[in-house]
């Protein structure tokens, strides 16, 4: 429970039922800044994207924003002409009750792509989630965010710049439809600290980087992925970038938030009950030791191999052979935790119940040295149970 | 039961239990051709690779064949220096047996990858395989080659050179660990027919190209895919090529036969219990419009919707947009065999209930027009079960 977290200084969120998912469950967030905070934002790649994240990203263009309002349940993707208008309604309702321009307002859906948006059910939303709005709604605010996920995702860190206190509260959804690039996640990352444009806009880049996009559950990228920063300067310092004195202590509690967040999207994978870290080490490039970390930590055969607690290296061999990254068999070695399956692509000397005792965790890492050069990369990702197939039925 | 058909004139065939597998289950095969026989083979494009598909590589060069000699139950791959031995062993001592060169004999191994081959087993059944060989083994020959299989595969096709008959029957077995590039599938076709040594292979990649290459079960390739043809001109005519008068006669009775035995193993997939045909129409090039099918095969989402009968087509719309091909979202139109689900892009007026009827079919098709240009392609998958998950467990 996330009861006991504030936002930061001048934020207020709310979390509410606006009728949109059925028996009063909550569907709809707002964060609220009191005054026009710097703004930054990363979406999906997909070239198939929601309403929603169109108007971000044209909206992101004048870089100022007072709130993030958004909804669960349904994606308002692949919806049309339809689907636009509403998302800019969705945005200019919200603007008019706040008394701001709709460009600073920023909107996100999520859930089944194809129906339309319920606009009645959602400007009425709005009114109710304005009403309600507090620093202290942050456990109701990341409830509204949730579809599959089975916990909300909050994530904080506390930093100092010229000695005068601020923090970041972070927000997070996402259990499925989870590989690079974001699929079906959504986060919000709020801060009182005065952060410059284009210096959040590339600290938000480089954390999504190391965090959202390492992770891995079922290989598939979503229509609405969107990751949002805003910076309001409320704790009351000089505005932040890359030159300030400070800046790395902003930089390092971001990345610490989003990689927070992250790591408990792929705890909450769906259906999911272990949570898997893969290390390549000694690849010819990083870009080739994420190729192999990919390919592995998305591999079906992998996934189910580690939810059937079995320590079947050959599907590792077989994962790493068949991505893009340069391999030569005989130098892999591969280790289940800091225990050697693999010497030199084959089997190594180990007894088969030492590998068992390591899958049988519920958190252990698959560590493959390449010995092709000094490249190196993590993915984090989780096994595929029975459940995951009945959750996506 | 395949126990009516008989192998081309001039091939015997046998499937016995050597003790590789547990319980007296089939596990080693034998193909004989009573002459020197042209060769020509397909392998797996993974970088790591089983011994036998090493061996065979090289076998290949020499380009006449007498023999393939297979087990089933242990892959031999990631197996080093003695497995290498081990699989030029199988081969020599069954070339010994049969009185003819090493390089004569194909060599094949499926299953467990990591195991060494238990050889003494290998060299007893190569005596047991050659003493029951016959023309009409080919029930016990598909028996023995299956690893997850629920049934043997096997298919034929006749045809006239020159006013004489002669024949086709080919073999397959993979049933999981199938996507692009034939992964765990072996496949032997032989052939009466005389063809000479570049046509049959450059007739035999074109098939495979349209037949193993076209089906998707999960997305992984394996370690072990080998496809070997092998005519040895009993039916008494001469060489064909691609100048032959009834070239395209043995042509498309090549083709017909990999392409049932595919469209066999989609069917047979692990698992599953729905065969899904993904076509793509008017893409901008036919490479395109092969990435967007392997896209919507491959979705996890996509085969799991399938198997809960439920017509997703917000995660078709999904799996197009991350593929790498153009799409515009706007243009799309994608059918449930006739059923217009989505129309530009968005949900078409249909009746949801038509749609559930087209996805509780065990047999149906998924129709994408892009409008982007006048490419297209076909790739043929199955559903994912829960099955799935436990059988890879």
């Amino acid at each position: 429970m996330y009861t006991e977290i504030h936002m930061p200084k001048g934020f207020k969120c709310a979390g509410i039922a606006a009728g949109i998912k059925p028996a009063g469950v909550k569907d709809m967030a707002l964060i609220l800044s009191e005054t026009p905070a710097s703004a930054a934002g990363v979406f999906t790649t997909n070239q198939v994207c929601a309403a929603p994240v169109k108007v971000c990203r044209a909206h992101l263009e004048h870089g100022v924003a007072r709130a993030i309002v958004m909804n669960s349940g349904v994606a308002n993707a692949c919806t049309g002409a339809e689907g636009m208008v509403a998302a800019k309604d969705m945005a200019a309702e919200t603007a008019k009750a706040i008394g701001c321009e709709p460009q600073e307002i920023f909107v996100c859906s999520t859930g089944k792509i194809g129906p339309q948006l319920p606009l009645d059910k959602i400007i009425s939303g709005v009114g109710t989630l304005l009403d309600s709005a507090r620093g202290e709604s942050v456990q109701d605010t990341a409830e509204a965010m949730m579809t599959t996920d089975t916990r909300p995702k909050v994530a904080t860190a506390e930093f100092q710049i010229e000695g005068v206190a601020a923090k970041i509260v972070g927000f997070a959804k996402g259990a499925g439809m989870i590989e690079p690039n974001m699929a079906t996640m959504l986060s919000y990352i709020t801060t009182d600290a005065a952060v410059r444009r284009p210096a959040l806009q590339s600290a938000l880049k480089k954390a999504v980087d190391q965090s959202f996009n390492r992770i891995s559950i079922d290989g598939d990228q979503s229509t609405n992925d969107t990751v949002l920063a805003l910076a309001n300067g409320a704790a009351g310092v000089e505005p932040l970038d890359e030159n300030s004195t400070d800046w790395k202590a902003f930089e390092s509690a971001l990345e610490s938030v989003c990689f927070e967040l992250a790591m408990m999207i792929v705890h909450d994978g769906e259906g999911a009950d272990k949570f898997v870290t893969v290390n390549v080490k000694n690849a010819a490039t990083d870009a080739d030791a994420e190729l192999a970390a990919r390919a592995v930590a998305n591999s079906m055969l992998n996934k189910t191999a580690w939810a059937g607690t079995h320590p079947d290296w050959g599907r590792i061999m077989d994962s790493i052979g068949y991505s893009k990254a340069k391999v030569v068999e005989e130098k892999v070695d591969i280790f289940y935790d800091a225990v050697q399956a693999v010497a030199g692509g084959c089997r190594s000397g180990v007894a088969h119940e030492d590998l068992i005792k390591v899958v049988s965790q519920t958190d252990f890492a698959i560590n493959i040295d390449l010995r092709q050069g000094d490249g190196a990369a993590t993915v984090y990702t989780c096994n595929c149970t029975e459940a995951y197939v009945r959750i996506n039925y």
